[in-house]
């Protein structure tokens, strides 16, 4: 029993990596894949860490045997760097999802393929209520990348040559680190930056709503995904669900939290760019059915900035 | 000013050519392309009839030039014939569909490119309403095909790399010719071959709803979206109308302008494999969108069947 996480150097793959070592999920062998030689997330035997270019179209075959159970297919090109770099987020996002569930196809197709896809799927002119009925229009290419992995994961269940679960991951906050090339990095900045007592610039207004997640959530979302009965779904792709909150809120939660110096700390400045894309995702969605499903979701934006806290003091 | 038709050997393609021939759209060529030589609709020197395999990537970038003004990329894999042969209806669904947007976006991003799709991206449990902002959830590898199809030239479109219009087509009856490997063949194999004195088999239930269009009128409607003016069209996706009818209301249509004898002809035997594809297609749309845009829609069954018999005189 083998699992894969793909995009396995990243901020999820890292942590899922983590909790599957702590979960009651049995395997004898965890893989780590990336670009670049993943870091190894712990102390373990099962851990193997491969550096792998899954854009050649062989890959895929040497990374997926006939002891794979599962694969977490987390790589990604992030939003805004799909947007500026049209050619790589088609190969990255679009290709890499391809063949690897070709590869499944010819080895065994037992294997649960948990694929990460984003509310980014969404945008444009959305009805009031976005639900698992509401028509994907991405208004980026990242978002068509993900909408069109999805139907690939689809087809590839149905026609029974892989076990798929397509989970839509909402805006993850906070996120460690520094900021990416994601439209959303702000989110998380505007948060973090201010705690280590750095500026933070806000490219949207303060009444943009989101839809977010914490980290840890959304990691044990994935592993649900991963052992989820899939019999009874009809359909592989899931709005995974989160809290709506605005900029002004996030900050609200941040001041009660922290103090009035840290959130000075925010500075307001548009981004056209940023802010047409994100603008462009729904700030709510109903997930019902998640919910429906054992997916979990957090309380307040609080305990966001909570745990975000708790992890700092772990990792200092 | 060149006019380019792919899957030009078609039913679609040459009654496309035919009517663009005789169409206020001005051009200095119209290029059938096939995978094999398409007949030469008519006599006309500006015709250019071309065989070319545009599953080779460079294929494509032979056939769009700095003349190229339109394209109706027609070329495709049937629904059970995608359905049976999985590696075929990828290569042509999808990847034909990549490298000619490709293409466009490297020679001139102002082509319009008119993409048949279908209301085969719609299946499973589908609202009591389907209109353009119904989530597509296909239960045919054709309609995933088709559906990843509609998302890349909305994209390709955003970014400004073509000027796209894509057409989900209605099931179109009556097909002249014989039988092909459509789920939705006996559509028009039931009225076709009883009218030609021949037998034909019903694979579904006499009351299953069909979303249909004559030919005529689907191939005015891709004329006009060759024309119709892409500033305002958010989403570049439209539902074309149709009418609902049923398998018994096509067949007491049928009797109505025939006699008892034809549609005796007509025998019920199912076939599951059919059934499943057909009966996932949605038997009725909301396209007031369309209508507003300004494409047409047939009136009643009974023209479908005039129509067809006024083509079966004109070609004897």
């Amino acid at each position: 029993m083998q699992i894969i996480i793909t995009g396995g150097g990243g901020f999820l793959g890292q942590r899922l990596a983590k909790a599957l070592l702590n979960s009651t999920i049995s395997f004898d062998e965890l893989t780590l894949v990336d670009i670049v030689m993943p870091t190894n997330p712990g102390m373990d035997s099962r851990i193997h860490c491969k550096q792998l270019d899954l854009s050649e179209q062989a890959a895929a075959k040497t990374l997926i045997t006939a002891q794979t159970s599962i694969i977490f297919h987390l790589a990604a090109i992030v939003s805004s760097h799909a947007e500026k770099d049209f050619d790589i987020g088609w190969k990255v996002n679009l290709d890499i999802t391809r063949y690897l569930l070709e590869a499944c196809r010819y080895t065994n197709p037992h294997i649960r393929f948990v694929f990460s896809s984003s509310l980014a799927v969404y945008g444009g002119e959305l009805p009031a209520i976005v639900n698992d009925a509401t028509a994907v229009t991405p208004r980026s290419s990242y978002g068509t990348q993900k909408a069109m992995g999805e139907l690939l994961v689809n087809d590839y269940s149905r026609k029974g040559f892989v076990d798929g679960v397509v989970l839509r991951l909402p805006t993850i906050c906070v996120r460690p680190g520094r900021p990416n090339l994601a439209a959303s990095s702000f989110v998380s900045s505007i948060i973090r930056e201010p705690i280590k007592g750095e500026a933070a610039i806000c490219p949207v207004s303060p009444d943009l709503p989101l839809f977010l997640s914490s980290p840890e959530t959304v990691i044990q979302n994935l592993i649900h995904a991963a052992t989820l009965k899939t019999e009874s779904l009809s359909w592989r792709t899931v709005n995974l669900p989160g809290i709506t909150v605005t900029v002004k809120q996030m900050l609200d939660s941040l001041k009660r939290v922290t103090d009035e110096a840290t959130i000075a700390r925010v500075q307001f400045k548009a981004d056209e760019g940023v802010n047409k894309i994100v603008s462009s995702w729904p700030g709510a969605l109903d997930t019902k059915r998640a919910l429906e499903l054992g997916f979990r979701v957090d309380s307040s934006f609080d305990n966001f900035i909570h745990q975000h806290m708790a992890e700092n003091k772990q990792s200092a």
